[in-house]
């Protein structure tokens, strides 16, 4: 029954149904299925399952299971094996299957060398599509699935590529050479895969070709792969703006506690910071109680204006949307925006308060402290990620810390600030 | 000069230069062009310059244009002009394409099938590999690029698709409906564009067969446009969380602040209901201003813990991670989580307030109401979002003022309330 319906799934389907099942079930099914088991699905399962089931299979099974895969895949589920394991199952698969597999693990993570196949259709240039059409048919050796033949030189390089459907329009006699396209924005093995996404969503590309420092060919990468990352990335730059690291959802509590204490004891620092800020005028405070009341507001919705500001601004750099060449045009208009709400919400606040408290002096000071905050979070907000990214740093890790630290910092001291002089002076 | 190197750059390229450049030079651009400038550029544009590149042309040339463009390209360009100025332009276009224009338009924005494109190769399945070959040599008529070949019966109901890698790999003689896959997970045009780009990623697709709710084969959704589809559902998450609308970065000041006004408008008023809390125990902080000093940082590291959940959660909903099968597990991990940190923060901010105000009282009252708050923020960054997704919400564009609502009024009154409580009693 099992191998009738369970073994007949996609991988992804497969990959769902290991995560919702519980840890002693997943490897009773996996151990039932033996050979009939794909590997595949464990692309589809958090790391913390991948390992779970790697390590509960015999080390023979796996090498056996590798071997038949894509090499995208297989390096996938190698990657994040201990050193020795990795070292045990690569020395039990064949020679060639062994160095591909070597070669992508050599490149760094996160690059395009680590992410792509190394299995693709190359023909060189002096073919006819006839004689590539043959050789398709004849060769049992050919990846998966494929969208684009390579066209190369003796020596690997890569001269060109020519999409599928453009080999199907053309006749028999026409040469391969006649028919490519030369430039098919070929990746530098080293490429972050974040910037080789980029170049598939710009050109509207099904796969690209990734090459050595020589310009050789060495494998390609596929649009499904980078689908996988862009999603990973949108997910990382979404939960780094919410203050929480690489987590997953089937990670335990004790784990997770881990990963997010270290952010809340950064916010922690920046509370105290802006609690000593107030400490300051503890005396006016004792005065006029109705600056502690108001004082929330002030910070909280500087806090906010700051974070659509910094959100905006961590989205657009991250898409490359935001650059040098408008760079200075954006940090206008959000100043401006900033000015603008500072005065709208300022006369808007100042009126409830100075209702609320039948004080309009009241009413003045969080007005103008208002204005002053808004602009402040403004400003803030957009030059605070871009200093981050021209330093290097990942502007959606600490950019929310630094933005609410100023916008609750400038909040406070001008608020109260004012207040005290106001008061003091009147 | 212009029309040699201009018009030679890739769509997306000209769709950079027209985002670069000021709204004059654009227009004078778009004119000296003529005839050679490709409206596709205008696909790769935001939202604002597309329509005035657009209203500045003649709506003749237009529809010269969007004539030899794919439809789905053409559709995207039409859907966001005016109700007139879109029937002029489909009135000068040929009848079918017209008609094919027509059926795109009429479905909602956001499914399938606004977003597909109506040029597709299908063939019989009583045709032979050589038949589909020769046919696809001959016919002039393709879509300009295509990665499946879709099986119909004469009806054009959908029957199988055939990748053309299995194409090029079959002999010539072999029946299409040998080696036809029979489900090519077909997409009703009715469907979000959401839930399709997640069949893409699931399954690995690089195309999909629109169907209509006959079974009729009406269009093909292509990876490119789906990669668009997910990087924009992934920028709305992000955004919304963020509290910001559907702006653009080419938006004027105005507009901005337009946009993001109301958001900070409904912040207000939950900032005014937390001072209302405040305000209750006006006379417990002017006897113990510490309370006023020390009070931010019980809300404010709510309000951290509380985003961490929520924007796990947010995300997790999106790519349906999180579904009724494992919501009570997660539940128990975050109530868990909240615990854990009330607990260790509680201590630890205890011991400070303790120590900085010589008063081993106010650290305790601080510590239990870091504890309360932190389990608040743990059960509404879970809940919130879960119940708002249940009643058909989007949980990305209002979690965050009610998390923030509920971690400001439950930190006041916590710390506040015990504080009373705790001095009143001694
Ligand atoms: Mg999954
Ligand atoms: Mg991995
Ligand atoms: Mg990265
Ligand atoms: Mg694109
Ligand atoms: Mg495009
Ligand atoms: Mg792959
Ligand atoms: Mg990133
Ligand atoms: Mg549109
Ligand atoms: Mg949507
Ligand atoms: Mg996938
Ligand atoms: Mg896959
Ligand atoms: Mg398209
Ligand atoms: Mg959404």
């Amino acid at each position: 029954f099992l191998r009738r319906h369970v073994a007949r799934l996609h991988e992804s389907e497969m990959g769902d149904l290991l995560e919702a099942i519980q840890p002693e079930q997943r490897r009773q099914l996996v151990s039932l299925l033996g050979d009939d088991f794909d590997l595949a699905a464990l692309t589809e399962v958090d790391e913390a399952i991948r390992l779970d089931i790697v390590e509960h299979m015999p080390n023979d099974q796996i090498a056996a299971a590798l071997g038949e895969m894509d090499s995208d895949d297989a390096v996938y589920i190698l990657e994040d094996l201990d050193q020795e394991d990795q070292e045990e199952i690569l020395s039990k698969l064949p020679f060639t299957e062994r160095i591909r597999l070597r070669r992508s693990l050599d490149y760094p993570e996160s690059t395009a060398g680590r992410r792509m196949q190394t299995e693709f259709v190359a023909v060189p240039p002096f073919w006819t599509i006839g004689q590539t059409i043959d050789y398709l048919r004849e060769d049992a050796d050919l990846p998966e699935s494929f969208s684009q033949i390579f066209v190369i030189d003796p020596t690997f390089r890569l001269l060109g590529a020519i999409d599928l459907d453009r080999v199907l329009r053309t006749s028999r006699n026409t040469k391969i050479e006649a028919i490519m396209r030369e430039t098919n924005h070929p990746i530098p093995a080293e490429m972050d895969q974040e910037e080789a996404a980029q170049l598939f969503e710009q050109y509207d590309l099904l796969s690209a070709a990734v090459v050595d420092e020589n310009g050789r060919l060495v494998g390609v990468l596929t649009i499904d792969d980078v689908v996988d990352v862009i999603q990973e990335e949108a997910e990382e730059d979404l939960m780094r703006l919410g203050g929480v690291g690489d987590e997953e959802l089937s990670d335990k509590t004790i784990e997770t506690v881990r990963s997010r204490a270290p952010w809340l004891l950064v916010n922690l620092l920046t509370a105290f910071l802006a609690a000593s800020v107030i400490s300051l005028f503890e005396a006016t405070i004792e005065e006029i109680v109705a600056l502690a009341v108001l004082m929330p507001i002030v910070a909280g919705m500087g806090g906010n204006a700051g974070s659509q500001t910094m959100t905006v601004t961590v989205r657009a750099l991250a898409t490359r949307d935001l650059d040098i060449h408008n760079a200075w045009r954006v940090v206008r208009r959000e100043a401006g925006v900033g000015l603008l709400h500072g005065v709208a919400f300022g006369i808007v606040i100042g009126c409830v308060a100075a209702l609320w408290f039948h004080d309009v002096n009241i009413g003045g000071v969080i007005a103008v402290a208002m204005l002053i905050n808004m602009c402040a979070a403004a400003l803030a907000g957009i030059t605070i990620p871009m200093l981050l990214d021209r330093a290097g740093a990942d502007p959606a890790v600490s950019s929310s810390v630094f933005v609410t630290a100023v916008t609750d910092i400038v909040g406070f001291f001008a608020f109260l600030g004012l207040a005290t002089w106001w008061f003091a002076i009147r």
